[in-house]
């Protein structure tokens, strides 16, 4: 049994619903938003109407954009000619954080997951081997992709087919994070750190 | 320096504005918005629109209700001649989940705090002597209002005021939680756990 109004139960359970809110935070949030000023409120919702019709996919990478081309595959600093493969947009801004990545990107928008049905043709790889072969100058695809059975089996799966096509594939380094410990890391992460050990 | 185009920007940014949502939240939040479909963030902004433009303030007892009066004060069952008094709506449900007062309410929207410039006269306090005053039957005023400073600032005066009307005036019990520990109970909890103590 509720005891709320129906109106303020129907705009918790929509604050419920959203991921990593729980019951009483989506309380919180709701009288947050009857306390708030209708000024406050609108811009609340325009914040969202406006990313939903402004946003789209860009092209090229597939990045979430307000322009197409993305403002990464635009700009003419980067290097066209350098494609990085991650799997998710907020991957991209994980990398761009570095400031060392001066290529662009290519968002497949998922990973091979056959326990979910996901096959490579669900995801971008096909718009990635036409980018690929739309341009003869590429140097290298660095296959970003996250360090999970997932991610790996796509790394593999794309990697076998750029292969093909002559073109440089490398992936990113796995080991041990930076301010990590020896003796708190996993053997397959400790394995991996062996394996691309590097002469000092 | 944001990586992130405009309109994700200001979507995480309007997340992030909600109390009790970090950065890393909003983030999650804003995608999810972006991965939702039409429907879901249309129901979603409905919820804030309608609870916004439904709801109101009980003109008895000052509760937020789709209707006025609210379905407390317009219940057959209640008994309309005692009066639990409480600080914020969220009370209100606190009590009612209890099943066990079966009474009305009146919400003062605050509590006396000189040091927040809220006086008497910016809670409701005006208004709960009007009802009293209309209402020759009240048998008992309860003060349910946080046992904090302010609450019982608010609780004495209000007590002080309703005494000279010749109405009975009592204050909810503060003592150990039900399920707490001695060892941990500050002094002040346990001195009043101490005088409000009964015979067995």
């Amino acid at each position: 049994m509720s005891y709320y109004s129906p109106s303020i139960e129907k705009l918790i359970e929509a604050f419920e619903r959203l991921p990593s809110i729980g019951h009483k935070t989506a309380v919180r949030l709701a009288f947050h938003m009857l306390d708030a000023t209708e000024e406050e409120t609108n811009e609340f919702i325009s914040a969202i109407t406006n990313a939903k019709k402004n946003l789209k996919y860009c092209s090229q990478c597939f990045n979430i954009s307000d322009t197409d081309p993305c403002p990464i595959c635009a700009g003419a600093k980067r290097d066209h000619n350098v494609i990085c493969v991650v799997e998710d947009v907020r991957d991209i801004i994980a990398m761009e954080r570095t400031h060392e990545f001066k290529g662009v990107y290519h968002v497949l928008h998922g990973s091979i997951s056959p326990m979910n049905g996901i096959g490579p043709d669900d995801i971008k790889i096909k718009e990635l081997l036409a980018r690929i072969q739309a341009n003869p100058e590429i140097k290298e695809i660095i296959v970003a992709t996250n360090p999970r059975v997932e991610g790996e089996a796509t790394a593999m799966y794309i990697s076998k087919i750029i292969k093909t096509l002559g073109v440089k594939v490398t992936r990113i380094a796995h080991g041990i994070p930076v301010g990590g410990d020896l003796e708190y890391t996993d053997e397959v992460t400790l394995t991996k750190a062996l394996e691309g050990r590097h002469e000092l």
